[in-house]
């Protein structure tokens, strides 16, 4: 039986880019790790190193900086999408493309002065295959805890199970979300707008990053499943412009502190964050008839 | 439209365990990370937060340390076919489980004193269904580097692509490959076979993990692409029992200083190793008319 | 020649500790990673392995918990010093204490939910002999960034030297910052105050805090080295009860990209963030006729 | 009071350099990470952002490439100290430099062909202060376990002791160990010896790596302090060059799973490895009557 290539793809990971818009006295900085990633026709590279087909990776690099001059970045979709099109449109060899960007937040101390915030990561990925555009957002590591509210009993038992029931645990993630625009995107990027005739990119992202952090906020829990799911939900129900939404999270257990040896009573008081091992829980909420997600994700 | 409950999965991560051998005089150590996933019909405690069908992730770590303690451990894909099948077995409401495990590699300095070897992690996933098991092995952060033997020239050049041609270079990764055994995998766990009538678990890795080494050194290469598909080349024709191997291939860039500002001249010499960006090879190898993946991946 | 014990300490490092006050209906939450050090007479341990003078490690957490319930946490420098003073006037074997203690940040959504802030982490190291303590308040990863105000040149040059002078760079650190309370410390751990007759612990460290980013935001800089001694300067005009600080000033490079290879001029507007290698300015500003440190180190 | 600047110090830190000698048919490489500290008369760039004296961080860099290439690198400590001595004695202002240096360990798979050992990395740093030079030369990250013959017992008991004595337990380690020559150096740079008629750097490294991997296997430990003594010892018995060592071992907890709820007896067969906390044993073994440490460390 042949040997033969099968699914492939290249690009330059990680490319950390910092843009200072200086239109007015107040300078306004975007912070990025933007990754490209293309496939295409390269099975000559693969078999004989022919490599007529190659766009370096290098070049790729220097293109996600030229880009940045040439069009500036603002909202990161827009950046992402530009980008997706142009690997596409201008190398015959490359018939998709996906570029995915990191945002990392910072706040304003200053006309010039900036103070980089540790919270959430806001995250975009456009994918483009010479005919359609596809986009997700997101954000993670987002950090919540609900020191109320969360019960989790009830579960199924068998020889191995040991924990105790519990009718008010801590609750703590770090929220991994990802969302897909319904579209159409918008024919142009730059456009500002998250799907035709809807809200622009900030908005969006914006509102439902709130209603992630409301939903887990009011949801009483009895599993990070359910407020998982309730998270999805007000995500869906709140930004018609959103199809579906992944969530992955991990359960960041805070384990009660047994005192009695010490002659202690630990009322919920005292906890040990433990590192390892984990929960992780992950699941998908979807608007039902909801647009296929192509080549999305 | 209803917004509904899509794709989900739940499950322990990083459960990091040590068995000890004791068999004989001389001990026997493993080192795991053990990650397990299961899927099912989990609608309800999304939905509602009714757990009867969750089988707590805390019991699934007991089980992998019991598992451990029962049956030992030995080579990770029956340690982990094991496991999964155990959970999907044994819980009506579990359709769907799969165990990933990784291995860290110890040498042996005396009959109770090991050396922690910090070269390749040995990877295994096991994956089952209640009726078809499939079995990725693998390894991941293997650092090899070529320092002759590498060109990188005939490019396709645009308006941003400023990279020079090289007919010397130096060719530097870390080698993360997973490859998909070919089955049918042996009815029972434990039997120390990769496929019915084949080799052992343990020979199949350690000649695959030379394959990839003896590829990667002997292939003289045009581009990453290729040595890449040379080295999945290499594993399945010497390995009948894998149909498919995947191979993700960082290009660790080593620069050449320039140093005619200081009057000398670097022939080769010194470079610098940088950190980001980094170029990405992504691709698989398989084999013609292999069987079908499954839910392997 | 004899060979000998030198100095030696131990510990118990990274205690993950959650403390949540429920006094009120709305929670407060305390998030802590706390390290311990002891030494004493603890030759017969190393020379023989006769244990009786060692504390053990798992007692020292188990008492870093069993304070957090006893006395609760508050300020971070009470308890830190509270634990240090313990050790010793506790065990006749140990003859100095060290407690290091760093607080992660979190922002309140409500009564009973939190947001994980990732700005800078709060620090405190308390050290006690038995006669006297110490105390170092601190900070770390307080990242931050000036994209206009920043000059570099006149520096000096050898045969090596090829970096360009410059009138407008960005200045971008992550500040590391401990400073060293003048003492006397109050005599009972717990009484609020950062000196005695002085500021609480909570407003030294806020406004100590904020001195070092109205320093970074507001010194036109000729080097990382004036931004560092007007920082730490700006901080010891303001707060009496600090004697000495310490700062280690990662410089964190962005590059403006040459964008001439694509006949375009990068004014200022696109760069590249660095990983490695970095500039590391680190240096101590302190009072004319303070008093000695001590053992605060 | 006045307000005065202390100590200070700044230089280039982790530069990454790969050097690769191709004086016969087999390459021989060597990857380093370098990190350069001066100080001196720096008063200036401080108080007024006079840069005079200032060699650039950049030009240090610069530096550490050029003399890889004019010198070559062989053993680190030469490289190190060749360095060390060239800032002080070629740039007025600055009066002392250490250079430090880490060095990660490739094994050869073939002329041109390396693969990365994870195991320890070696380490030197070299000072300097324009009369007298100092070696300490070192490792870390080389991780230990002995799976028989360590006991825990008879340690001191206060209210908040629970840990069990033992006398069988897991003892594992990652080895951070850095140990001082007792000189004096060689006047010049380049000679091969550790100190003036001792062994090469090479053979005196080997050996105490060795003689620490020794000690660890055949000391039968009632702690780790006294695992830590006798390896420092074994050292200083075997290495008349050195003069001191210091070790700094934390002590990675391994943690017998209790299996009594699932009706299992766990005969020290499996075991939970633990992050976080850990002990932490550090302490300096020295020869009575060795020269003092000056500036070493």
């Amino acid at each position: 039986m042949a040997i033969v290539l099968g699914a492939n793809q290249y690009g330059k990971a990680e490319i950390r880019l910092l843009h200072i818009s200086r239109d007015d006295g107040s300078h306004v900085i975007t912070d990025l790790n933007v990754t490209v990633t293309l496939s295409g026709d390269l099975a000559a590279t693969h078999l004989t190193g022919d490599n007529a087909a190659v766009l370096t990776t290098d070049a790729q690099k220097n293109t996600v900086f030229a880009f940045a001059k040439e069009h500036g970045v603002d909202q990161i979709e827009d950046f992402a999408l530009r980008l997706a099109r142009h690997f596409v449109d201008s190398q015959a060899a490359i018939w998709f493309a996906r570029v995915a960007v990191e945002q990392y937040p910072w706040e304003r101390l200053g006309d010039h002065t900036f103070c980089r915030s540790g919270r959430e990561v806001r995250t975009a990925m456009a994918s483009y295959d010479g005919r359609e555009s596809w986009m997700v957002s997101g954000l993670r590591d987002l950090t919540l805890l609900n020191s109320a509210g969360s019960e989790f009993w009830g579960f199924a038992r068998d020889r191995y199970t040991t924990l105790a029931e519990t009718t008010d645990r801590i609750l703590a993630t770090a929220v991994n979300a990802r969302w897909r625009h319904a579209g159409p995107l918008p024919p142009e990027p730059g456009s500002q707008r998250a799907v035709e005739g809807g809200p622009g990119w900030a908005d969006s992202y914006r509102s439902a990053r709130d209603m992630l952090l409301a939903a887990f906020a009011d949801t009483h829990s009895y599993s990070l499943q359910q407020t998982l799911f309730a998270m999805g939900q007000r995500v869906l129900e709140g930004r018609p412009e959103i199809a579906e939404i992944r969530l992955s999270l991990p359960n960041k257990h805070h384990f009660e502190v047994d005192m009695s040896p010490f002659g202690l009573e630990n009322a919920g008081e005292v906890f040990y964050a433990a590192d390892r091992p984990y929960g992780l829980i992950e699941g998908t909420v979807t608007r039902d008839g909801a647009p296929p997600p192509g080549k999305a994700w």
